[in-house]
């Protein structure tokens, strides 16, 4: 059994649902202290945090990765246990093969050999692990880029190992992800009996127009490779379930996914100018989960690419879309950023899996960029 | 104590919340048999009706009421008991003192008073009462309504006793009441991720210009004295709870309150049509709790108009707004209808009160509308 593939299930074994590490951080830490690595525990809350370095001068690249997982759901819904990994015909199957317990496991492995081969290379080689990447993300990645701030922690490039190949391993790049915004609207009006309405104001009623301008919006039509800002509505609720009362309040959840041609403060005024210019009674609560991060083209893209390319056979796509990624929150610290890692066409469902081949060439991937970005000169 | 305050407080004491009579009907039955009124029990369900005539030949005037009340709430909320009548100041309070206690109790003493005098009169007196008119009316007049058809059941004038008037016995004659309709509407999308909105289709975008359409549309200006026809939505509802997932379904309850200007079925088509105009995935369950009904200017209205204007000092105000009654049933059998009772500004609330001048008044005054109608000639 591979190197690779013995670490990976010895993590998949770790039912460490988010935000619960449950020793996989520890296992990881033991065997990078070996290979020579400084490694810092940064618990916040509930939520573990590894800060692992090789090196001290020049550039520092970082591997970013999660070891927490989704909840696998009800057993019997599986064809084996989800955490008992398990290989059947050339695929490991387990809760987080592919989000990302493989792609860590890589990371560890190619660092590893990295720092055998050029013990005294030029520049850092960071590992950064969370716990909490598929939960609220409070304690995590963005509590961590926070004390990178305040130390002035200096990051040049940023690798995270979310699986972002569609078909086959390297066949998409990830170079950005939109920004992503909720909004809690509450709409008052005057409750009443729906055979009095010129007593009542109904926030429904009120509300319908604005919300159908709201809808038909167009924000934009994208930006580079980024997909158009897009608002949806999650949930909509008014009523006390009688239908002979005009309700009081409509309260509306939505979201915006949007591109760097916007920022959450922007988009806020714009929303509420629009929900004023219907002259409504209402007030919005904001939420912001992550502003946009682009990687525009540069020694991380271009190497990333070619990388790719030598596995794949061709040149991978470079993509801003998906939902959001601990990215987010290390590219306002300056750090080029781009998400390299295996299919994600399993990921978060049941039967989650890795094909063999692939993991087992994640390792390599990641070696070459690490020594083509640490060993040729320079971080522009 | 005279005979109508007696009898409205042994009503009171019995706690006939709907669809429950509590013996109500039985001690009505009982003075009216004495009296020589031929009593018919219909009971349908859990839901006990009275039908209790004098006379045989002639034109029918009926005299509609109600032994069920709505539920008092909390105790502490009131005063004094709501099922143990108290005066205090002139007043009587109890749950049942204006909807319709007094009025039933009213009935009865004017029914007795009328055939003392009158035992031979011409045309025949009825007293119609439920137990189930404040509830879902499927067993009460509705249910009775329909035996009435099937026997041909000849039906001229009908006076319900419901509290119609605002703020002095006798200042305003309901003279109709609008139809009610309500729609349950279903619109169906595609459930998805609101990162990924091409791969789903949100429901509440999709319904939201036909909802806006549909709550600004002008029905009509109104028909004669009733108000404009008005669609209220009275309950809207999408989406799990999660901000990030785009709703598969949207469910919208409203309900339109029409004049005579439409019927359900046109009105059903109406909406059917704005919405299929939208493209939406829809589907509308409709619930039709009555068409509208009117009375127009003939010997009822005249008769009635002139015993409240001597009553009141002033002719009253002849209107067809407000919610529904159980005139409703009875008007498709081709009686003319209308409601004449207490001041209503107390019913459904804590502390319901009749003033004490107003119920012993009460039966003065349907006597007298009984012996405008009965005892003249004709019932045009
Ligand atoms: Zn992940
Ligand atoms: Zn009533």
């Amino acid at each position: 059994m591979s190197d690779v593939l013995q670490l990976t299930c010895d993590l998949i074994s770790r039912m460490s649902v988010t935000p619960d590490d449950a020793g996989c951080q520890a296992l990881i830490a033991e065997r990078l202290q070996a290979a020579g690595f400084t490694c810092e525990h940064l618990r916040y809350g509930a939520v573990d945090n590894l800060w692992a370095t090789h090196g001290t001068e020049g550039p520092t690249l970082v591997l970013l990765g999660h070891t927490d997982v989704v909840p696998p759901g009800p057993r019997e819904a599986w064809s084996s246990d989800p955490f008992v990994p398990e290989v059947r015909d050339g695929v490991l199957y387990g809760r987080g093969a592919a989000d990302m317990k493989g792609s860590v496991a890589a990371f560890v492995v190619a660092a590893e050999a990295f720092v055998a081969v050029h013990p005294e290379h030029p520049g850092r080689l960071a590992l950064l692990l969370t716990s909490d990447e598929e939960g609220d993300a409070i304690d995590g990645v963005r509590r961590v880029a926070r004390t990178f701030a305040e130390r002035e922690e200096r990051l040049d490039w940023c690798v995270t190992g979310e699986p972002s190949s569609t078909a086959v391993l390297g066949d998409l790049l990830r170079v950005g992800r939109r920004g992503s915004l909720t909004g809690s609207l509450v709409v008052r009006g005057i409750q009443g009996h729906v055979a009095y309405p010129d007593k009542a104001r109904n926030p429904v009623h009120e509300a319908a127009p604005a919300l159908a301008e709201l809808v038909a919006r167009q924000w934009d039509s994208g930006y580079e490779t980024f997909p158009p800002t897009s608002l949806q509505i999650s949930n909509i609720e008014a009523g006390t379930g009688a239908s002979n009362v005009i309700p009081g309040e409509l309260r509306v959840l939505f979201n915006l996914r949007y591109n760097p041609h916007w920022d959450a403060v922007r988009l806020e005024q714009e929303c509420e100018r629009m929900l004023r210019s219907h002259g409504l009674d209402f007030r919005v609560d904001w939420h912001r989960s992550g502003e946009p991060f682009h990687t525009p083209e540069g020694k991380l893209r271009s190497v990333a690419r070619e990388v790719l390319a030598a596995h794949a056979g061709k040149a991978p796509e470079e993509s801003t879309g998906g939902g959001t990624s601990d990215a987010r929150f290390i590219a306002p610290l300056g750090a080029q950023c781009i998400e390299v890692g295996p299919v994600n066409a399993s990921i978060h469902q049941v039967d989650e899996h890795v094909r063999l081949a692939d993991l087992e060439a994640l390792p390599g991937l990641y070696l070459t960029l690490i020594e083509r970005l640490l060993l040729s000169d320079g971080a522009a």
